[in-house]
């Protein structure tokens, strides 16, 4: 049995998703309030952060990178499905772009997007709860428009992102923006190469459960589900 | 031919550089300023930060994590040191305290130390150049305490932080450490087992370096060269 401990509007957590759906593993997804700070979570990954994935036996893996890693070495030598080159040098562009999402775009777009118009919705008013501090949320939609447009400028002279091949890099870049994409805060018709990327991607079988995620009383933006945007 | 663009006071670049040192690859250092924002060096590495490995012929490997997996699977094989296990559930491991020390840490107390006591030393006052927020540097001054506690728990129940062998985990957390350290900004008095800990790391030939870097104008503290501190 997989299990992966995860919040729907997690970008790190969605990566993870992917993976798993694109590996064909089945795993199950248990939800973590992260905000609640439950000991046995923190017991399994003192950073307090979602995706922790837990295989058998007792086997616990936490964090974005670690956990795709983990899944490559693991499960992708008995598969067809490869999300890591076999080269070193490409490998570690697909790594690159890795940290690039699960850091850099968190650190810059998504981790705003996220707390201000979602996180603190639920937490109380001594915990920083409240409506979104629209400075944060400016911020954030000024900063996707230069990673919209790496990315559309790796889309135009690569087949995906880290190369011929769709990878990790994609999977990444793609779990970061669904997030920002379910809030409306893609500005799509900026970059067209980035765009089609995206519906490539969006497009797969691995993405069903993502354009299927709600946030209690919030629906996402029109586009979010829409395949044609 | 192997090259590192780094930096003297940047951590990820120090954990490169215990690496090629502890693998026993001759690098040429070369510094690299990032504020000034080199069109050469940002066509090297977009994201504009060290540290960027080079080696023959024509690679180039960027961001600390990325060069630390290219060098184990590029030079390890070859050689009797290597600083990641065999085993994919001890990889993760090691790879969770990499990017402990490598994010957590530094957004937490490194970038912040670094930026208020140093970087803006050579910024102008329009580029955010001055003396230290002192609120900043407070605050990764009490963040740093959780860390050293982490470190020091890890150490009790390990050999090494991330288990039986030294690996990444380790050279991660004293690159980091080290740089706090330059600037008198590590409690050792508050976690006896990390303080020993950080004298294992610390002694070893490919420390050595480490300890030999000034930034101009602004001496380490005391502690820092010394072994016996």
């Amino acid at each position: 049995m997989t299990i992966l401990l995860y919040h729907p509007m997690c970008p790190h957590s969605r990566f993870i998703r992917l993976a798993l759906s694109e590996y064909g593993i089945e795993a199950d997804l248990v939800e973590e309030k992260v905000q609640e700070r439950r000991p046995d979570f923190l017991a399994l990954n003192p950073a307090g952060a979602t995706p922790v994935l837990l295989d058998e036996p007792d086997i616990v893996v936490s964090g974005a990178g670690p956990a795709a890693e983990y899944l490559h070495e693991v499960y992708a030598a008995s598969g067809s499905v490869r999300l890591m080159p076999d080269n070193p040098v490409e490998r570690a562009e697909v790594r690159r772009l890795m940290d690039w999402f699960n850091t850099k775009f968190f650190a810059e777009v998504s981790t705003w997007l996220v707390h201000e118009k979602i996180t603190r919705r639920f937490l109380g008013p001594h915990e920083g709860g409240g409506g979104p501090d629209m400075d944060a949320v400016r911020a954030a939609r000024a900063n996707i428009r230069s990673h919209l447009n790496y990315i559309g400028w790796l889309a135009a002279k690569r087949n995906w992102l880290a190369g011929d091949e769709m990878s990790y890099a994609d999977l990444a870049a793609a779990a970061h923006l669904s997030c920002a994409d379910y809030l409306g805060d893609v500005p799509w018709a900026e970059n067209e190469n980035a765009k089609n990327w995206y519906v490539r991607v969006k497009s797969r079988p691995s993405f069903r459960g993502l354009l299927g995620d709600r946030v209690l009383g919030m629906n996402p933006a029109p586009v979010y589900a829409d395949l044609d945007f």
